[in-house]
């Protein structure tokens, strides 16, 4: 594809993936061992097998009476069993005690059961005839309300795999096996170097003609967001050489480095020109057809993704989703089904027509208002360079490359920010 | 209704927030002003008025020349304007000089207007004659190609409100305007305490009868998810005064207590007495037409959430998210649309029957998997009691009060953990 003015080759969003994965072997970041508390959200660096069995004894899931379910086999509300009580169990505590051939003992739910017992049954379906006679009116099967030894867990078992990203859940699991710290993957590290010769700091007074930068605060949330330790470079001048060396020292401690194009003549010229000087492969594209985002570079030296993200503030979002974050959770070690990288998705009416190019993905920002209880998409139309219109924006609508605009009425997916 | 046993009343799950949220008048937690790079996430305290114009100058969008647009009308192709070159304007500078009728100025992409210009002609359509003189092919029309002063955010402007939580192109926005600290709310801090005689620390070796604390970690990773900071506040054994004490203690410095019940005989009745023994109007509902689930208990005291959960590790998420987290919410201080609250959700289909009680909301554990490019939901049936069965489960499906079950192959929606 070539751009409105003939000038470059623009790939697909797809096809600019491809070339960086196709590209990256992807290395695994160090480990480091923090106690559970401090791994939700970690990704485990090793497999996780079982020391012991969960739980380590077989437990009543009811309040009732252990006995040997053999002793209960026939019992009905007319024709009940007896059986004598041996005894009570209490909680957390091993059975002082077993039962043998008709006895029973009282157990309450989570108890262990004592030798001789298979199975419980619900206080609900016994009597109290005595202090010593216990009234049996329904039958219970073998393991019938109990939690085996090991049912929940068996030593040995593989409970979490290497790759995996550890949820709330998890950490309940690996407390009950008593496994108090884990491996885990540090987070990768990715650099963000901010150019232009009209951009200072946030903390900067502005003279007439500067701007503060914006940029480097949404990529380090976004990067945050996605799993890794956004590292702020500062902001350089747009001369090949200043961010030639602020790339070559951010790549000697990152996983991945992000230079957020200036708006200057040729910026995007300087910022090609650095990542071929840097190393191989160097550029691997430079344009894309999504709007906003158009002019994205994509390039790897040494094994590391170095990306030129368009200064445009709208383009940020955009360019990091399609882009970045693949690429970035390739760098954390984390595998498997993937499903919880996705985006909350909200389903949305269109309020207005909306006209699109074929051959360009249009990443829409829009507002979510409820009316007469639909939630519509209004469309947010300014210019890429405004922030506010990001700021005003729920979330994003695209509209892929083969479809030319989406229709007032049109039910879209809103993708949340 | 009426529980299985006829013995209590149980309510819809509607029904039982609509009575949390009836009793409570959420007080907006204490204010505090990180760095806006440790703003992400936390919730605004106090609208954000803009001091002053972004951008404070007029910038070109576009690479060309800075024109008064009344000197290019009527410019085409076939019958240029001709404008002498007044200079050149340099990125992040004012510009030296201003343009006079008849006169232009080079500009370069998010250039500083110079007096005199209101409009930038790309440098597509022109032409440069000599060192001195410009053709202009094209007309532009006043603020053609410039982003005015003020024209992203104007000084006085509400940026954000109160109530919002912030996000990443949030913070790139306040960057922008020179705000680089905010107040927001703090965290609420939620008491978890963990209640059964056979419970013991993570950290502790298991005699026989024994297990390890497991849903206080689970708690613990679902609060921090919520935006609140949980206080892990130890095991206590099943005395009415133990627990009594832990949850008054608590309810000291805590927006809220969660006590999960233990497992012996009679422990909801014990997290019942203390819940009304502590104040009022202390308990609203037990009994809840859930599975799993059903004993929760919901209260408030002195306007301070209290909830019961059920030990049954499966519980946990499906009581968390249903009562706990939305309650929570209101106590962040948090406002607005509320669709970031939203979980992911991915349709899947059902690989078999699953049935399911009327006027029961039965929330089942599944496991996605692609097979020839569908998603597949594969219940786990396993008992409650097992944490395994939260382990192995990607989320949860929710069969609906007055739906009989899904049907094998019916597509469902997967709330992901």
């Amino acid at each position: 594809m070539r751009d409105m003015l003939g000038r470059e080759d623009v790939i697909t969003v797809e096809k600019a993936l491809e070339l960086i994965f196709n590209n990256l072997t992807p290395i695994f970041p160090s480990e480091t061992k923090p106690g559970i508390e401090a791994s939700y959200n970690r990704i485990l660096s090793r497999d996780i097998l079982s020391p012991e069995d969960l739980p380590q004894f077989s437990r009543s899931t009811v309040d009732g009476f252990a006995v040997n379910s053999s002793d209960t086999f026939g019992a009905a509300e007319g024709l009940p069993s007896y059986l004598n009580l041996g005894g009570e169990i209490f909680m957390g505590e091993k059975p002082s005690f077993g039962i043998k051939g008709g006895t029973t003992a009282k157990i309450p739910t989570g108890g262990m059961l004592p030798d001789g017992a298979d199975a419980v049954v619900m206080i609900e379906n016994t009597n109290r005839i005595d202090e010593r006679l216990i009234e049996i009116m329904r039958p219970v099967a073998p393991m019938e309300n109990v939690i085996r030894a090991g049912e929940d867990i068996k030593e040995g078992e593989m409970i979490l795999k290497k790759g995996h990203c550890i949820r709330p859940q998890d950490v309940a699991a690996l407390a009950g096996l008593g496994i108090t710290e884990v491996f885990v993957y540090e987070r990768p590290a990715v650099s963000i170097i901010s150019t232009g010769d009209e951009i200072v700091s946030a903390r900067s007074e502005i003279k007439p003609g500067q701007i503060r930068d914006m940029n480097s605060f949404n990529l380090a949330g976004l990067i945050s967001e996605a799993g890794g330790i956004p590292i702020m470079r500062g902001i350089f001048r747009d001369e090949f050489g200043d961010i030639k060396n602020a790339a070559r020292e951010s790549l000697k401690d990152s996983a991945m480095v992000l230079i957020i194009g200036g708006s200057s003549v040729g910026t995007r010229d300087v910022t090609e020109a650095v990542i071929k000087a840097l190393g191989e492969p160097g550029v691997l594209f430079h344009g894309v057809a999504i709007k906003p985002g158009k002019p994205m570079i994509g390039g790897i030296i040494s094994n590391k993704p170095v990306f030129g993200l368009p200064g445009h503030p709208a383009a940020i979002p955009i360019c990091f989703e399609q882009f970045v974050k693949p690429t970035l959770r390739r760098l954390t070690g984390i595998s498997g089904k993937g499903f919880r990288d996705k985006k909350i998705i909200i389903k949305a009416r269109m309020v207005k027509n909306i006209a699109s190019s074929m051959g360009r993905e249009d990443h829409i920002r829009v507002r979510l208002e409820e009316r007469n209880n639909e939630i519509w998409a209004i469309p947010i139309l300014g210019k890429s360079g405004l922030i506010k219109t990001l700021v005003e924006a729920d979330g994003i609508v695209v509209i892929p490359l083969r479809k030319l605009g989406v229709e007032q009425g049109e039910i879209v997916e809103v993708r949340l920010f």
